[in-house]
């Protein structure tokens, strides 16, 4: 067997709904050819169709209505296509969409109901950062009804406190956040993928925070902490979710009869640390950093070249200088597969 | 440096047009995946989102109009993202969008004009096969006036029949066929990606017949016969048009100095077998002989097990035969990478 086929997971057929860029990595475009490139079968289900990602202040394309969303999932029953093992569903564009995609989602639960474990769902409530909402007001209510039947949920932290309605400002209220989406909605598996909270030390560091609750929907706690690299990436929330989902799978896996368990969810014996969640966090974030400090140096190199060339630009180039920043930012994944391919763990997981 | 950092091209990006299917691997979705796992970087624009490909007998979904698809390029050029090295174009939805992509594919030609061999188009004219067209009459038409601007043509047997005007029914008109494409549109390279003709010692045998032109557009042909697999495949016409790409590239930047020469043209004193397409043309057929015996022996696995849980079946179930047809012989290409990156050449190329 040669190393290319060597993958971390038995076969798994995955339904991908995401946007779609032409240009770049970001939703399904990252998703899908990291998950491929991990083993899986991935049908990608794309909500728009734009020339490239937002970050570059203008795109062009399309954004699939409700409608269509719906009717694809059709054809796809029609053709005995609706065969999944996991679903990942990210940006959606507006409310009817998030209600079409939670009639897929219950409709592969209902068919997976007598075999548990049989299909497992990640979500990522894709609504804002930083404060500010980035979809309409109206897709907030249709989230909070979608998040109950889902089985992963990886919210960033403005999008946990608006789920929650906790603030997040101190472990306390972290905390009380994930206990609170655990306990009203029954969330099995929560990833918090971007904490960052008042250091002590000064230094700049960033955290996910996750958990898997226990029988009794307690949660059950751990974080990571990785280096923050000064600049920013797009796309970086669809890799995690796409890496996640395949090594949550490795993980599970590894356990005996856990794949046979409705959600996945460990004994209570388990310890947070030592949680699939927890485990596969780890992995995925070994690749990230690798992939996204490959990416930084060749950013570098050519923001520099770009500078060395071009003199003379003033406040009317300002969208040149976005778009230029915008694509030499483009997370370097083709020919950084070894990366995601073969983690060098180093960020552990610790009990919060 | 590990086996999967390293790559048969230099940094490539591909502008892919062709459909997308949700499920399976045709199309983009079929040529997209090949290509990255060769290193390209792809920015697939998708002429259609369907749920599955049509052998299936049904499918839903939605095609894109040709203001679509011009105004996603116009996007990408807003964003400076219009920086191809080569272009592959698949399926169309029609004579207005051939335009469109004819528009699009010139931009790109006259943008490169002061570095010849910087970009290279390579054009499947997607209209029909086995004596049927599948588009509508004006996309013909359309398709001879895009072919005149391309570098490569990928036609299969019938779509060769239909651009020239010849009916190939043995050698000499092969030949002719060949010529004229060469001499009356001008394209530099020409790939007849399946020919079936009468075969004097009674062994079933399918033929790829390419030519390269000279510097007085005569041909220079070669052909190389492959074993039949009694299956029928969806996507392999893409598989095929995928691999050539990357493969092509890899001959051509193998040859000093050919990179820099206006559609890669060699010399007038190379031999039909010795050119880049014919090199290239040897590694597409192993790797995709290897891919397609091991998606057959799947198929038969399946297709054997449903027989077995299924009896009973009737004329009434003619469609549910059919689906679960295509489903088994969906090409297993995610986890046979190995066989497209590592082909082992057994088919060589000979004079014709």
């Amino acid at each position: 067997m040669s190393a290319d086929d060597s993958f971390p997971i038995p076969e798994t057929k995955v339904l991908a709904i995401a946007s779609h860029v032409v240009y770049g990595y970001v939703g399904n475009t990252m998703a899908t050819f990291v998950m491929q490139s991990l083993g899986c079968e991935v049908a990608a289900l794309n909500t728009v169709e734009f020339s490239n990602h937002l970050g570059y202040g203008q795109a062009k394309g399309t954004r699939a209505t409700a409608k269509e969303i719906s009717d694809i999932y059709e054809g796809l029953k029609n053709s005995f296509l609706d065969d999944f093992d996991m679903m990942l569903s990210g940006y959606l564009p507006g409310a009817a969409s998030v209600e079409a995609v939670g009639i897929i989602a219950r409709d592969l639960k209902l068919k997976a109901a007598l075999k548990p474990g049989s299909f497992f769902w990640v979500l990522d409530p894709v609504m804002g950062d930083n404060g500010k909402l980035y979809v309409a007001e109206d897709v907030v209510p249709a989230y909070k009804n979608l998040i109950k039947d889902a089985d992963l949920i990886l919210p960033n932290q403005f999008e946990a406190e608006t789920l929650s309605g906790v603030k997040i400002v101190d472990m306390e209220t972290l905390k009380e956040a994930i206990t609170t989406l655990h306990e009203r909605y029954r969330i099995p598996h929560i990833m918090i993928t971007s904490i960052s909270l008042p250091n002590p030390e000064g230094t700049a560091s960033l955290s996910v925070v996750g958990s898997t609750f226990t029988s009794g929907a307690k949660p059950r706690i751990f974080g990571v902490k990785i280096p923050v690299i000064d600049c920013f990436f797009s796309g970086t929330g669809d890799m995690f979710a796409a890496l996640l989902l395949v090594r949550l799978r490795e993980a599970v896996n590894a356990m005996e009869g856990l794949m046979q368990k409705a959600a996945w969810v460990s004994d209570d014996d388990v310890e947070a640390t030592e949680l699939p969640l927890a485990k596969a966090t780890e992995k995925v974030l070994a690749s990230m950093h690798e992939v996204l400090k490959k990416t930084k140096e060749k950013r570098d190199e050519e923001w520099n070249k770009f500078q060395n060339r071009v003199t003379g630009l003033g406040e009317d180039d300002e969208q040149t200088i976005r778009v230029v920043k915008a694509k030499a930012a483009e997370v370097r994944l083709v020919r950084n597969l070894g990366c995601l391919k073969h983690p060098d763990v180093r960020f552990r997981a610790e009990k919060v």
